[in-house]
């Protein structure tokens, strides 16, 4: 495949609100970028028949490989596939066997199927059908006068099902094997400032449009892009990885892009034969949540108590009632004796636990919001380590900072207990 | 001005990446909203000049107004003035009076303007100059057949300038008081299809392009907008949420975009005077966390049990060791001890339990991956109610939807007890 160029079509009226944007863009410009394919343009337009197909014959005439995402819905304004036929000028028509498919989809879930979703039947005179494993309406391939029109689902979950099965070896067969590709390192609870500071040497050597970071709150993505032949990309790549997990240091915790903080925590907990068990104040239940995130969490989750109340701090995980009295629930002591308490209530080696102020109500002179105590006990008896912090932000980047900041406790405990094994 | 149409054009290579996506069209939108604009359309193209200037005629020859944002900086990449002279067939001339304001804001931060910071002194020729009191490049207005074309820069502070001292008085100039507004119900646990066919005629009676409908798994947004003067659309607006509401019946559960199913749960609770306890077991935590989201959850909520092995089920909230024996721990019998167990040890009035397979492990042909129990007890002893479930979808979808169910159900039930009374 010479040098193709590419344009994305994202159809949705709700696409052009003042709430929303098209992100699946990002996903399908990564996959282009790896098979070495040029966007040249993206585009959000609206559910009108008229302006769709006006849009796809005008980039018909422009690029090699078009991407349109939405519109393949049962609804009424799901009209991607009439604007396609027009704009290609082809039939549209009943396909008996992508109907009987979406039949038994809904017969398996034990629901007759809505008259509506008959629509998601009609199929473009000529074009190669994408199976979509996670969603009733199948994708198409349609080539005209050179140019390959691809009509995907805009559901992110359906749109990667097809992505994997279907575009990426397809674009791999008419790939160069000149393309561009990206690694990513993840970095817990260090500020965005402090990273850059780390790693400003590897900009210098490596050139700085090649090292991107991406900061949200208590998490850092840094990435590194190389371009090229894949055998060159690929050491050029991990080069650039490993000097700035040097540089970096040990708060990377990750060097695989499918990786969180939680699967990584779960892996070590695994590795160590080890239980873990939560109590959770202010996060509600956050922090188990995510550890539960994880495929195969039971193995080494046993529960948490989510003690919103004091009364429960004592009831469930065996806080004393004189030490909420004497220092208050958002305390160095009350959490230590939360996470000691959840561990052997629970039966885990490992207890984390939580409590502070989210906010935006009950912070005082003394616990202002953003106040959080964070202790983690074991997997001895009677160790615990605690931290006390103020995090900046609203409610949710409270407790979502809580409960990351947790996880990255545990995985240093674990990581030293092994490293002293 | 009669109803104009807008189209939208952010220029920059690096919106065209991986990782960033232009935001400036979501502040544009809202004006355009506001003054009754219609937006058809938005795209991104990279720092080419064809490209630009190919696009700029297409837009010039379909809509009223263009709103491009980007590419009047001083660098060599920056190319919007060029393309627009190209798209419009006038020539770039040199404004002295342009330059010296350039200097002037060089000069009054004590730094000599660098040469390359000429090229932002180039005007095409018949355009109005729109100040930049916040950068060096000034924004352009130019006519042409009708049509109007806006360059703006892509900072956003520079841009939102401008937007206050240019466009937005020159909207309402033009406007008739005519603006569009929209309102939103949402929808929980009923598929994208069903409501679809609840609200069939509301299409009819209002016309099909007015009410959007928006699906992401448990939940639905159907959006209706309205457009005229500010009393008639508001009127109208007013009219179609009750129609639609009539039509989608009690599954909708606000018509405030500020609520959350769990806002409206926590609404209720307040009103009732009533507490509420989770035990969960698939869901990790997730419906704790999602009813302590709601700042004062603390009011009526009291924690949880996340009891993720059979032990903690039997040891937290008191499900009897040979109910899990002989039914196992997905299962009717156990979800309603879990709930009526939590309810009585945590001591609240209500108590919620979710009990399932959110695999991708553990499932059996007969408890296949999705089947979930969910069970709502309360206010009275041995008042409990309960459903089974099978979702389709990852994890994470079973996940999310079984804690959207078990809101559901208290909503429903508080909302029984509630008119009961």
């Amino acid at each position: 495949m010479p040098a193709m160029k590419a344009a994305i079509l994202a159809v949705g009226s709700e696409l052009l609100g003042t709430d929303r944007l098209d992100t699946n863009s990002l996903r399908l410009t990564a996959l282009l970028d790896t098979y070495g394919v040029e966007l040249c343009r993206k585009a959000v337009i609206g559910d009108s028949v008229e302006e769709i197909a006006a849009e796809l014959r005008t980039l018909l005439s422009r690029v090699g490989l078009i991407l349109v995402t939405g519109g393949l819905g049962p609804t009424a304004d799901d009209v991607t596939r009439e604007a396609a036929a027009l704009a290609l000028g082809r039939g549209l028509s009943f396909d008996a066997e992508v109907l009987a498919g979406i039949e038994r989809r809904f017969q398996s879930l034990g629901i007759r199927m809505p008259q509506v979703n008959r629509r998601q039947a009609q199929v473009i005179d000529g074009a190669e059908l994408i199976a979509n494993a996670r969603g009733t309406a199948p994708g198409m391939r349609l080539e005209s006068g050179g140019a390959n029109l691809f009509l995907f689902p805009g559901v992110p979950s359906e749109l990667e099902g097809m992505l994997l099965s279907y575009l990426e070896p397809w674009l791999a067969e008419r790939s160069s094997g000149i393309g561009r590709e990206t690694a990513v390192l993840k970095v817990a609870c260090l500020p965005e400032s402090a990273v850059e500071e780390r790693i400003a040497p590897a900009y210098d050597e490596f050139g700085r449009e090649w090292i991107t970071i991406l900061a949200k709150p208590g998490e850092i993505r840094l990435q590194a892009t190389a371009a090229g032949p894949e055998a060159e990309r690929r050491a050029r790549l991990a080069v650039m990885v490993e000097r700035l997990h040097e540089l970096a240091g040990d708060a990377v915790f990750t060097t695989r892009n499918e990786d969180t903080l939680e699967s990584v925590v779960g892996g070590l907990l695994r590795a160590a034969g080890a239980t873990l068990s939560a109590a959770e104040s202010c996060t509600g239940g956050l922090l188990s949540e995510r550890v539960t995130r994880v495929p195969g969490s039971s193995e080494y989750f046993l529960g948490a108590a989510v003690t919103y109340t004091n009364e429960l701090k004592t009831a469930l995980v065996g806080v004393p009632a004189e030490l909420l009295a004497a220092h208050g629930a958002v305390s160095e002591p009350v959490a230590r004796a939360m996470a000691e308490g959840v561990r052997r209530t629970l039966g885990s080696d490992y207890g984390a636990a939580i409590t502070g102020v989210a906010g935006p109500g009950g912070g005082s002179e003394a616990k202002p919001v953003g106040t959080v105590h964070i202790a983690v006990a074991g997997p001895r008896e009677g160790e615990v380590e605690h931290r006390k912090v103020r995090f900046p932000g609203d409610r949710e980047r409270v407790r979502s900072q809580s409960a990351q900041l947790a996880l990255e406790m545990l995985r240093r405990r674990l990581i030293a207990v092994a490293d002293a094994a």
